[in-house]
Formats: structure tokens, sequence, C-alpha cells
């Protein structure tokens, strides 16, 4: 008789819960055919370069395993990964010449309407927690299915802000999560103060120790207790498609926080820095292809060239 | 018979060319009397903290000279500023309540109207120039009276680029503007350029070395043969009128310049930090007193401080 082979499964450095969906995309130039999105592929995407991951989803019958090998080869960890009886998350939406705005066309949530995150037992205690702009109320239950985490992040948007603020409140109020994204609508929108660096100062009274804000092509701050980092954003001269750059700036962050022993304020700068940098890769791509065969040569490279633009001597 | 008393004139550091005017200014919750304004008020406010300023400006009879003594105790030379027959520019404006766009309730031009910049002869030789944003001819009369300055700065703003944009590109093109003011709106109309990258490339191959581009709230950048270098800006919680910061910010910068014996790649770089942070103190307060009674220990103290806040590790 065969011994039984016992694996033990490894905890992921970083494990996110979060959308995966196909897009469908409209550019002054070009319209895609169903391509990979969803904030946990973006996301993952961009944190497997710096560490291991582990995601946390739900897709439909149709989903295109195949297309995601890639992410597989980088080690992401698709155990949390449901297949429903269903169709995949679909999003199609159509961009302004300039990409400064963008309308939705179609929203056919398909299985990820019924999405309710389950933790595998083996991602229940990673050092870093991502939970992306789901609804909050899976939100809180995530959180109350893990444990031990050494820094648990949250973004969040408008939709969330506008039908479901008590709950998100109380999450921030709840001193469970360490660092918040925010966009600049995001900061007016749930404080009511105009000016930024206010409005971050507000949320972070409500709870969390650092405060993230994405200006887009403005660049982005960071204000925790050791006081205010800003970035000015990597100049891209030609944005192919800005898909997922906030959830890849975010995994740029929380995959080199997550790849880190100590967390010092020096720690935070850097990964501040190197989400800028994740981010600008992120918009030279369609959906996840400006991360797709990115070499490490190439990311030191232009985050050296990212300290060298911005140092004031 | 007593002696003629013979008194060298001293070439200043920096000569300005701007106006001088009047402004009244309308806020969400002020109204102001009639206070200093004009370029060359605001940019030789903050170029005389950290070199000598000559300035060359006409006013009217009613200009209320004892206002400016705080300049003269500076020591700028005010044997450019003409006194004509009339009255001293006025311009009344209005601001949005979030200081995002103003509105213009009068301008009457007075004096102004004909001015026409006479170089005094102690001022035709200084290692700075700054053209403010007055009318391309008579920036191209002040280059063709002056000789041998180590950098020409000029800025401009819509109605030029509207108006006379043929006389603005014969004077860029001219090889005798080194630096080039131009905030993002002006990129696009001068260039038809959305990209601001891509604009400011335009602009420094029509001929100046060096263009800043100022994105105001959201930072500037400087764009030089020795790559780009980005700032964000110093953040202010209380803006209380942004008016002159524009003017303010290129005198700093060029103030800074004009007090350096050598322009180093890093001297540009420190200038526009310089630029930035005297733009920020600009803003906190109306009119000219943002600047008005600071001390060398505040600013050095702020631009260590933005040092500190850009320091991407």
């Amino acid at each position: 008789m065969p011994r039984k082979t016992i694996i033990k499964k490894i905890t992921p450095d970083l494990v996110c819960v979060g959308s995966v969906a196909l897009d469908i995309l409209h550019t002054a130039t070009v319209t895609t055919r169903k391509i990979l999105g969803g904030s946990a592929i973006h996301f993952s995407n961009a944190a497997s370069l710096f560490c291991s991951v582990g995601i946390v989803g739900t897709v439909g019958e149709d989903y295109p395993h195949e297309r995601i090998r890639f992410l597989h080869e980088r080690g992401v960890d698709f155990s949390g990964l449901e297949v429903g009886a269903g169709k995949t998350f679909l999003w199609e939406g159509r961009y302004s010449d300039d990409f400064s705005s963008r309308e939705t066309i179609r929203t056919e949530l398909g299985v990820f309407a019924e999405f309710n995150p389950k933790i595998p037992s083996h991602f229940k205690k990673p050092r870093v927690l991502f939970l992306a702009a789901i609804a909050p109320q899976l939100q809180l239950s995530v959180l109350n299915q893990v444990d031990d985490v050494r820094l648990v992040a949250l973004d969040t948007f408008k939709l969330w802000i506008d039908t479901r603020q008590d709950t998100l409140l109380e999450i921030l109020e709840s001193g469970k999560v360490h660092l918040v994204f925010v966009n600049d609508d995001e900061v007016r929108w749930l404080t009511g103060e105009r000016n930024l660096l206010k409005g971050a100062r507000i949320i972070q009274e409500m709870g969390p120790k650092w405060v993230v804000v994405k200006k887009g092509e403005h660049g982005s701050f960071l204000l925790s207790d050791k006081g205010l980092f800003m970035v000015p954003p990597f100049p891209v001269e030609e944005v192919v498609d800005p898909t997922g750059a906030g959830d890849a700036f975010a995994g740029g962050m929380l995959g080199y926080l997550a790849s880190q022993s100590r967390f010092y304020d020096s720690t935070f700068r850097r990964a501040l820095g190197w989400g800028s940098v994740i981010g600008s890769f992120y918009v030279e791509g369609f959906g996840p292809d400006g991360l797709k065969n990115i070499s490490k040569t190439a990311l030191s490279a232009r985050y050296r060239e990212y300290q060298k633009m911005t140092q004031v001597p």
C-alpha cells in the first residue's frame, strides 16, 4: 500500500481578496477582446514580482485559466479561487481620448454577485493582507477569518462610500485595518474635506495608521505617524491603458512591504516608490501586459531612475 | 564749492522686467482693499531673499511707494521703475471657493498700456534676467537692450499665446532665452500636445535649454539636457491667496540661481526646490504678505522639511 504523501501547504507572504474579471476596453485607438481583469489579478501580477502571493476570488465556468499561467509560474497560489456555476464577472468600458475619464458600457457581475470569500486555512496568517475594493461586508467577513496579520491594507471605491459608508467606517474604526488606499475624490467623498492633506488626516484619525492618497497622473502621498511623504508620478509618455494601475500600485507597494523583514518608516517610503514605478509600467500595456514579461533588471533600472529624478539636493 | 559725490551704481545679480500693479481680490471669505500686485513685485519679493534684484516697470501717480519700503530695505533697486502720468495698472478678480479657478472683474491698464521698458545702464549686464509675462514685443525690446546675460528666463501667458504667438516663437527660437516657465495649459496651447512631458520636449526643441512646467497644486518639473527632474508641491493646508505664487516660484528659483557662482545640474534642482518652497509660503498670505516678514530660519527649515518629505530611499 503506497504511503500517503502529505504536502504541507505554505502560507503566502501576502494574501489578496478581490475581483477576478474579464474586461473589454475601448480606447481612442483600440477595442480589446475579453482580456484579463479584476483587482486580484492586477494586484497579484504586481505583488508576485516581490513576494509569494495567494489570491481569493471567484470565476465562472468560462474563465480562461490557461491565460493566468504566467501568474502560476510566478508562484501565485490560486487555492482561494473558486469556480462557480455561471459566468465570470465581465466589465466593458470606454476611456476618453486622453484617459482622463471613463464610462461603463456594461457590467455583468455573473458569479461575482454571489462572492462570499472563504479563506483557505493556509491563508489565514499571512504577513500582509490586501482587501481590494469589494463590498465592505465582505471585507469584514475576511477580517473575521484571518488572525495575526502583520499589516492589513484596504482599498475601496465610490459605490461603497455612497451605499455602504456605515460598514466601511465600522471597519476603519475597528482598528483592524492598518493602511488604507484612497484616491483624491474618495478623500473628499469620505470626509467632506477638499484639502487632501486635511482629509487624509481625518481618515487617519478614524483608525488606519497609514493613509495612501493616490492622485493618478499627479503622484501620491503617504501619511503616517512619522509625517508626510510625497512622490510625483514616474512620467509615462504613451499611456496605453490605465485599467488596473491602481491595483498594481497597491500590489507593488504591499508586495515590497511583504518582502521585507522589518517595517521601518524608510521601508514604507521605498514601498511607495515601488508602487509608483510599478504603476508606471502598468499603464504601458493593455490589462496585465505592462508587467507580464518584465525583467528584474528593467524594474530596478526604472526605480533608480525614479530616485534620481525626484531627489531634491 | 562742495565736491560732487559720484556713486557708482552696482549691477544687480538679477533683473526683472514686468508689471507693477494694484490688485483687489475676492476670495470665499475676504475682499481686499487695493493691495500690492504685479509680476515684478511678487517676483522681486521672492528673489530678494537670495540675491540683489533690480526691477523695470511702470506705475502711475497714485502708486503707494511707502508700501514697497520693505523691498527697498531688502535692497531691491527701483531705478527702473518709471512713474507715468496716469494711474497704476489695476486688476480686480474673484477666486472660486477652492481657488481652482478665478474670474477677472476689472482690468484697468492705466500707464501699463504704454509700458515701454527702458533698461537703466547699470542693469544691462546682470547674471540673470527675468522677462515676466509682458507682451512678447516688449520682451524682445528688452532682449535687445541687454548684453552678456548668463541666464535669460521668460514667462508668458494665454493672451500672448493666443494673440502674439509669432513674436513669442521668434523669441524662443532666437536662442536668446535659456529657460522658459510654462504651466500645464500653456504647454498644451503652445504645442498642441496633451502629454506634458512630450509638450515640454517640443518647447525645448524650439530653443530654451531648460523648460520648467508648473502644475500648480500638483508640483512642477524641469526638463534639461540632463534629463527630467520632478517635484511634488510642498503641501499647504490653508491657502489664503494664490495670486503671485507663480511669480514668486520663479523668483525663488531664479533668485537662488543668481546667488550661485556656478550652474550645475544640481544647482537647477536645488533652485526648483526653492521655487516650490517659496511658492508654498506665498499662498499663505494675501498679495506679498506670505513672504513679507519671513526669516531665513523659517525658509531653511521648510526647505529641509521638503527635502525629507520627498526623498525616495
